[in-house]
């Protein structure tokens, strides 16, 4: 109920990063694109099973590197049912190689709708009595806007079937401000939720010392994340922004605690992309992407 | 580029109310779901064929009462694929009805992710120059956490095809208030919320008078929609918490302009569960579901 089984696969990698499976068709090598389409069409199931190579390649080349990837369903919903069906595919791929699935998503709703947003990808459904996974993961990000009773079933099922979600805080956009740095009561709205944040960490704290629910802390907002750590010290951060998005390893280096654990830095573009950078043949993408994820673990370990 | 199909639909109908379909399998009549669970197993499969027999009648015996009908994601994410796939079902289906689709995913991200998930639901998506449709439908709801730049991908998706959003303001659910009824600047922070919804929605104005980001605004807080309206002239409202949320005809009222328009007042289990209400036999759910929807028409078009 915890995030005790991250830390876990955070310190057996060495390494408190994650590969963001954001798959953009433009992101696929051409080879890979030409004979999708040239067997399934020029369309969204051609450009989807581009992707399921693409990403079969990458979680092949990343899973003994990496303790998480952490795929954005966005990029998968935009491919229709389709995209949908290799999200499955490659959470299904993922998790046979021992990888840790955070579930970008940021749902939120009404009590009763995000209980069921909660059953899709934490607990269970129930067909008159007959348990079923919907698209079982171990965490999932949330948007903290409706409040306390907009969260709960996304805790109860972290209490229930040991798992655990990434609340919005401070996200690494440029636009963030516009209602997170507003001033209510002399805090921040984002310090406010940080205190919702904590009140629903607060009875799930596992072995780790930390709790089942956690904070998006933008890569990009460096001073905002030095405040952010303190006020929620049993909270570990997922951390967006991190490479294309402009911040570095000395950005990300307030979300940590002192023992260098407390927080994942997530690369999508960075990594997805490594074989677009340098001298790689596009052949060489799951190779390129390897050998990134490296280079930010090892960028990573310097500065924590 | 605005809500001006919505109005016209309205107006056709004489009914500004949405059918909302959040169909959990224990909202289907029993009939319906044993013949499925007999053809396709007791499992996500067969429950997710319920619910498509289940819609298919609702949308049969309502599309010449209610202009709009607004699927809930979550109902259907929490049946895996099998719930995807009868979701799309159902979109097409209502679409040939003639209906306006206003798809409940409350999705918002970062910019280039809001972008996925404008082009999944309002645009188009680019196989290597080939355009393609994912899911497309009239209108969908979003959340403001993120600012302008999750919304504007949205809107212009809106302005190039002729589509609509309903952003969060004020949401329904009792815990509400936490973050969206704090203070700054002497404001709430769902009126903070209110400026950016007219900073979106500015340039968007169709000949209905009403532009092309509306907003979400409860039916259980009529004290804030009152100000909510004033606040946004220019934007449509949808109006959930109406019936089984406890809000009735008179507190959705100050959500309508002087000239009744100006809302539309979603009822989900009212219409879909009005079969459990009452002498209905399981069978007659879908002639129930139409009495409660001429019931809601005329109890709406009483207080407007």
């Amino acid at each position: 109920m915890s995030f005790d089984l991250l830390v876990k696969k955070i310190k057996e990698k060495g390494n408190p990063s994650v590969a963001g499976l954001d798959p953009k068709i433009e992101y696929v090598p051409e080879y890979i694109r030409k004979k999708a389409y040239t067997q399934y069409g020029q369309n969204l199931k051609g450009a989807s099973e581009a992707i399921w190579e693409f990403n079969k390649g990458l979680i092949d080349a990343l899973y003994d590197v990496v303790p998480a990837v952490k795929p954005q369903s966005a990029f998968y919903e935009m491919y229709g049912l389709h995209g949908e069906e290799i999200m499955h595919r490659t959470i299904e791929y993922a998790k046979e190689k021992g990888l840790y699935i955070i579930l970008d998503v940021k749902r939120n709703d009404i009590g009763s709708t995000a209980e069921a947003y909660s059953k899709a990808y934490l607990g269970r459904t129930e067909v008159d009595g007959v348990e079923c996974d919907a698209c079982g993961v171990d965490c999932v990000t949330v948007n903290p806007y409706l409040g306390t009773d907009g969260i709960m079933p996304f805790v109860n099922d972290c209490k229930k079937y040991n798992k655990a979600i990434f609340s919005l805080v401070k996200t690494s956009n440029p636009s963030s401000g516009e209602l997170q740095d507003l001033i209510s009561d002399d805090k921040h709205i984002y310090e406010k939720v940080a205190e919702c944040v904590n009140k629903w960490n607060e009875d799930t704290v596992g072995d780790s010392g930390y709790g089942a629910v956690g904070a998006v802390v933008g890569a990009t907002y460096p001073a905002q994340a030095e405040v952010l750590r303190k006020l929620m010290p049993k909270s570990y951060f997922l951390v967006p922004g991190y490479g294309a998005q402009g911040g570095g390893a000395q950005g990300v280096k307030p979300c940590f605690n002192d023992d260098g654990m407390g927080a994942i830095v997530n690369s999508s573009r960075g990594i997805m992309c490594a074989y677009k950078q340098g001298d790689w043949k596009e052949e060489q993408f799951a190779e390129a992407a390897r050998a990134e994820a490296v280079r930010m673990r090892e960028d990573l370990i310097s500065v924590i």
